[in-house]
């Protein structure tokens, strides 16, 4: 149980997936068994059915990312990280403190053998669709060799998850052309045009959202101020265009509509409407979501984790690194 | 003459400016001379007179950002940096290749004494007004000493031209805790704290555009990773708005509308309304404007680099850095 609206968010998710799959799988919740039994009874489940792992303590957002490992090791995510270590569970989903799930993911199931640094991503709307952004914040002064492992498990993920052919894969950069960038990035280039991956080259900030990439690959540090600032901008245009409709009568006539047709167009902006976020490279299959899921993200989020584990994403990956 | 509408803009953005200014300063174009005095025959300038500065090439966007000092030394960007060495005028604007401007300025005007890397940053519209972001991409792999560097030029250059008493200067990071970030960062954290600068901590990528600081300092791939974001986002609403108002009469009534309340909010995102950015760091007075400069762009650009060499902010930045 995490995440900002939990457990009444993350029971809602959990009783629509069971109801929309017909109980094709099981679902363990982990955390305070009374509370959980109790909050269920005040929800409609249906015909859900759900077993229960008792988790006592909670990571909250003040914690450090290492308190699932170390002051915290009776936490949900600790819990439910371990039953799926432990082959109990196929997947498991938290809307919880993101990296505390990073970190409990990558030391309680470990990396896959040949990657160095397990990612995040996030996926960013675009013109033509979608794109996975990657690393988003998981991992700071990457290596060359660090940003080529994201490629690969991108465009694997990519391939598998989204029935893309050949995912475009490109790198992120201040210039087209090979000789621009950091020493990193310009390193990259070299690994990533020599790979068998369908590499595109460099592309700029301008091009996340054209829809050119299926796959973009960054240092966390650059993919979480990206995220950040993407996350801010429907609130800052709210925020402009309250100014605007404000100053005539015609616009204000025309605000409620206005405002609909925003809500419409910034949803593709909204990190929520893509549920949650794999973590790439570990031994399991663990999906993060935002704290603020509501309980469709919810159910996406387990739909995905569900999908992941069934396509063998981590096999294919281990595969394709040991190439 | 630079920029992509040279020299038509170029030329009505200094007739303005004189106009404007009723003659306070002078204007020395620089460029093929019949090629100009033939398109000023064609606008009207009114009381202007100009004098002329003979530069017979042009820094194509395909030439190196080092042609300025090596194969075209007879542009109009090393032709007019060279008058500005020579002492004959006080600054020097240019809507050109970004590249070859910094280069040229930083190689023919030379860096400020202690000022490792002179830098160009950008500006970010926000809920209060307006932010400065350093570097914009002028410098990658930046060390913590660069970063601190830029807090002091942008200090020293908001407050003396906005008239910000103790500019708010923030560090861009992925965490507000000093913990966080990479090494780069969390060494310049400290470097700020002991510093005799306004420092509010670090900032995160939602920050940018909530007003919380007036100087925002990052790398350079960070910072020109986010300016081209940021110019990408009015054209992407644009699209997902268009693709909205298609789907029901009554958005489609009110498009006009909502087409000019959004071109009002959106103006507030577009690099342009802010005419140029400053070079800072080198010894003289240089404007870098936006490629698509409006004659109103370049006016503003002359205007403000008219009140830079006015209000001698490089010997501000000279008596801090030695401090």
């Amino acid at each position: 149980m995490g995440g900002d609206f939990a457990p009444r968010n993350v029971l809602l998710g959990a009783v629509e997936a069971l109801a929309m799959a017909s109980n094709r799988f099981e679902i363990i919740l982990v955390g305070p068994e009374e509370k959980l039994r109790n909050e269920l009874k005040q929800i409609s489940t249906g015909h859900a059915k759900f077993t229960f792992a008792e988790a006592s303590q909670v990571i909250d957002m003040h914690d450090a990312a290492t308190a699932g490992i170390k002051q915290k090791r009776d936490s949900s995510i600790s819990v439910g990280m371990t039953l799926h270590k432990n082959g109990n569970v196929d997947a498991f989903v938290s809307a919880g403190h993101s990296g505390a799930v990073m970190s409990t993911a990558t030391l309680i199931l470990g990396r896959i053998e040949g990657i160095g640094r397990p990612t995040i991503g996030t996926f960013f709307p675009t013109v033509e669709g979608v794109c996975l952004l990657l690393d988003a914040g998981a991992n700071v002064d990457c290596k060359p060799q660090h940003l080529y492992e994201f490629a690969l498990m991108g465009s694997i993920y990519t391939k598998e998850m989204f029935g893309i052919d050949k995912p475009k894969i490109a790198l992120l950069n201040i210039g087209e052309e090979e000789t621009k960038g950091n020493e990193a990035v310009k390193e990259a280039n070299k690994l990533l045009k020599q790979s068998s991956l369908n590499f595109i080259g460099n592309v700029e900030g301008r091009d996340i959202l054209s829809g050119e990439a299926d796959v973009i690959v960054c240092d966390g540090f650059v993919g979480n101020v990206i995220l950040k600032f993407g996350e801010s901008i429907p609130a800052f245009f709210k925020h402009q265009i309250k100014k605007v409709i404000q100053e005539n009568l015609l616009f204000k006539l025309t605000g409620l509509v206005l405002r609909s047709t925003l809500r419409k167009a910034f949803k593709s902006m909204d990190y929520e409407e893509f549920g949650g976020v794999p973590v790439l490279g570990v031994n399991g299959v663990t999906i993060i979501g935002h704290g603020k899921s509501t309980p469709k993200a919810i159910r996406n989020m387990i739909f995905r984790a569900e999908e992941m584990a069934r396509k063998k994403i981590n096999s294919r990956i281990q595969e394709a690194i040991q190439q």
